[in-house]
């Protein structure tokens, strides 16, 4: 069904599902048959910012509906596809040139962006789905004793090349199979829950827990990536991920309670207690090893209760960034517990949010009044969770440090509103790719005392080529310090795109964040891993590779920087 | 000065620093000026446990008053102590018996018997005091390459034997000169630290940083174990410890921001952001190592708001261990904050505490009426920590859960009361060893669901052997579980003491519980780590081991149970 068009300036936005078969249908965001379009005022703004006319807005490029045809026999032995249909059977192994390319390709915006071209890069061999733990068992087995390459696949959400299977083997898809809830050990507050397991068939099932697990209370997983719906729990912990409500109930390193390993060397599970000083401890060690060291085929998970009739939700509008960077260390450092969702947005992303999102009018002028003004106010909002006393106590100090550092309260209106559209924001990627306009997001961590040197640098870099957008947030926070979240929007092709991204990265270091706060590594940021941890850290994490997989079978080609980096194009 | 002799009944307890030179000086506990007695009620209590008589208490046995000779030349050739004097300087090397004793030696039950006994087992070959970081990294460099043992000593507290030189070589002490607060920076709230610095010195100046770093505000270090006086932050991280108020600003592991080691393989800092998902953290790699991948040589750590005057301190008596220990669970999954301090004692616990520490006797005549009986009822104590609103909110809700449980409110004053006793229970060792008589402790951590089968089965074990004290409490409370801290009070001679704790560590492990919560592993617990963890996870381990130190020079001989384990009497 085709959209009626509203006026002369709204585009053709895609409302068709991909077609079966076609490159679009293995890079659109999510539920084939879901669209988010960017509003009116979005095309305006594209159209302000980039020069652009309605007849830029009418002629789409590089949609990808063509069908998926790659010519390129698998490398494996027929024997050796054999032994793996011996052992997850026939229904469970893929040799079609469409799951080959779908099950090796992520969300990494070059990956977008050649698949629209039709350019196919490295792709695995065959797509295998393994039924539980015990198969993934006998596959790494086997594949290790063939030099067999695997590369695991679960939600596919990965925005650094982390499901590319560089050197071609396998690609195993976690998330067919092994998406189940085990168990809910009311008791002790943890699921145990199989890696490939979605976002909202967790949650759901948390929050259903009465119903479904015979417990007492709701629950809640408190990890809500904006991702959520297509990410699944495994991914989460190997790619160190935070949920957007990260400042409450920590980051997915934190909720992660223990986890079970196959991997070449052996498999294992580690210990199941709330702490324990048992020497250094290879529940961390595996946190972040992006399918390196092994394969994740099970995991507990903290879970927390669900109170949602608690939520407290505020915004407010600061007079200028550093008020808003002031005020949020103050309520992080204030030990008078923490917010669940906390966000505060820089000038130009404020700006362009009242201008994209609407603001009233009055309010608009009254603002101005007050001395709020455009690209120089910055919006705050989020939302408190747990016991009513509790978060009625915490909301009530955001509102007063907030005061005092000038902000003006503006109700939990804007903090409703934007939970609306926490998760559907991606959606617009495939609007604006069909007319050649990129949006692309880096993020870093960073100090509090090196925060606006971070936010100033990169900003710089990113703004010094014209018509470009540059909205930074910061949306995870700790009494140290937060991360700081730049989303670009510019008109340019891929290899301008590659090159402006490695220039981002590198303003990133050099003005002192980390190289990912939350996205993981892949092999998008692997080469400037070894300058960013330093030759002797490296080398830790490489002894541990030689460890677990001495024969590089697990998600080799680059990712986190421990074999061989490949070129990606 | 000899104390005055009080009745008939009080024992001759040792109020004369021990002799200069004496193996009586090595293993009291603390100051030497400093002691604490047990009180005439420990001593009838001791009587009528043990059938003891003012005539067992007339005469101390190995009081260990001898001097400390040695008669063991050092291992190491004269060159090489020369070599060690280039570097630190002739003052920072001693080669004499008593220092070589003294700085092999911490406080295991076993090691403090058989000093008593004038039994030396292995020893340091030269003390060696390194003035800073760099001097530490040339004498890495230096062992390394002439294969030398280093055994870090900083507080010596290791109750595990973590400082025992099993293998000779260095004793490498990091507490004389490597003791420095370095930095304070209010803005991260931050402290970057020496290795060695006792926990006092640290404490006082965090809480005395506007006058000594020009802070606007008071911190604390969060972190207070009962060896708080005596130890040092550096051994806090690299032995996984726990303080007191671990419930509200986390473990060590928790506190520690980033650290930087000197290791055969190397010199490097591990990342200073507040979070980072750039694969597996080294920072985690190297919390718990116990000095056998390097030596940590500046530590960075989390501080906090001091706020003493918003403290809350409450006590309860719950009818029943099991109400106590529900009422806890509730409290910690409540998700309306936490308390810092917060204890529950069992029922023997309690018992002997109210015996020992006194009781009203109206109060007991009243709790006695309502059902609260002797070997029944639990005492419970803590206090809570942070903003004002947010302390008074905890603690009412702390009340109303521990109400809603059976359990009547006893007011702050045995919080209060414990608070004063807090890091001065050990100094008791010495009185009670000096009549036979001996005090360990062993403890383990564990999930809600199976508090009660550890805390039985490691009791009905203890408890098996006629004439034995247990009193066990839990002190380190987490959503998912806690701790169980088993105290142990007997007559035996070393012999049946080394048995008995063995049996002991079986029970623990049997039952379900880890081998150690925030006592570290060492030597002591090392025979158990390749069951406790399995062999994959050990391997993982020995793996970091090989990498770190290939020729085995950091605190070798059994230490995590990574090389291998040499008998140690």
């Amino acid at each position: 069904m085709r959209i009626m068009k509203i006026g002369h300036s709204r585009p053709d936005w895609t409302e068709q599902s991909p077609l079966p078969g076609s490159f679009r249908s293995i890079f659109k965001y999510g539920d084939p048959h879901r669209f988010k379009h960017p509003s009116d005022a979005w095309v305006r703004m594209m159209k302000h910012e980039f020069g652009m006319s309605d007849a830029d807005f009418s002629q789409k490029c590089n949609e990808g509906n063509e069908p998926v045809v790659l010519n390129r026999p698998p490398a494996l032995k027929p024997e050796q596809i054999d032994a793996l249909v011996r052992i997850v059977g026939q229904e469970n192994v893929s040799l079609d040139d469409y799951a080959r390319v779908k099950y090796s390709s992520a969300k990494t915006s070059e990956e977008i962006l050649e698949l629209r071209a039709g350019i196919i890069r490295e792709v695995a061999d065959v797509v295998v789905h393994p039924r539980d733990k015990h198969d993934v068992k006998k596959i790494v087995q086997y594949c290790d004793e063939g030099r067999i390459p695997i590369t695991v696949f679960s939600g596919g959400s990965s925005c650094n090349f982390g499901c590319r299977p560089f050197k071609g083997g396998i690609s195993l898809v976690m998330s067919t199979h092994m998406n189940k809830l085990l168990e809910v050990n009311e008791h002790n507050q943890l699921a145990r829950v199989q890696p490939g397991m979605f976002g909202p068939a967790y949650e759901e099932a948390l929050n259903k827990a009465p119903e479904r697990y015979d417990c007492k209370r709701r629950y809640t997983c408190g990890h809500f990536p904006q991702s959520f719906e297509y990410s699944t729990v495994g991914g989460w912990v190997l790619t160190l991920g935070s949920g957007q409500a990260s400042t409450y109930y920590g980051d997915a390193c934190d909720i992660v309670f223990s986890q079970e390993y196959v991997t070449p060397a052996g498999t294992f599970k580690t210990l199941d207690y709330p702490a324990t000083a048992t020497g250094p401890k290879v529940h961390g060690i595996m946190k972040g090893s992006e399918g390196t060291f092994g394969i994740l085929v099970e995991v507990t998970m903290k879970i927390f209760r669900f109170l949602p009739e608690n939520r407290q939700r505020f915004s407010f509008m600061y007079p200028t960034w550093e008020a808003a960077v002031d005020a949020s260390r103050e309520i992080m450092q204030g030990e008078f517990g923490r917010p669940a969702i906390y966000r505060i947005s820089d000038p130009e992303e404020t700006d362009r949010g009242l201008k994209l999102y609407g603001m009233p009018g009055f309010l608009d002028a009254f603002l101005k009044r007050r001395g709020f003004l455009p690209m120089q106010r910055c919006i705050s909002l989020g939302n408190v969770e747990g016991d009513k006393d509790y978060t009625r106590l915490v909301a009530r100090r955001i509102k007063a440090i907030a005061r005092e550092h000038g902000a003006i309260y503006l109700t939990g209106y804007a903090a409703r509103k934007w939970e609306h559209t926490r998760y559907t924001e991606p959606f617009m990627r495939e609007d604006l790719n069909d007319y050649g306009i990129l949006i692309d997001t880096l993020e870093a961590s960073v100090t509090w005392d090196n925060l606006h040197h971070l936010h100033e640098g990169v900003r710089a870099y990113i703004k010094g080529r014209s018509n470009t957008m540059c909205m930074t947030h910061a949306s995870h926070f700790y009494p140290q310090g937060t991360n700081l979240y730049f989303i670009f929007i510019a008109r340019m092709d891929v290899e301008e795109y590659v090159a402006f991204q490695n220039g981002i990265i590198e303003a990133m270091i050099k003005h002192g964040g980390t190289l990912s706060h939350h996205h993981g590594v892949g092999r998008l940021l692997a080469p400037w891993m070894e300058a960013h941890l330093g030759p002797e850290q490296m080398a830790v994490l490489r002894a541990l590779k030689r460890h677990f997989d001495p024969n590089e079978i697990m998600n080799p080609g680059g990712q986190l920087g421990l074999d061989d980096i490949p070129a990606r194009r």
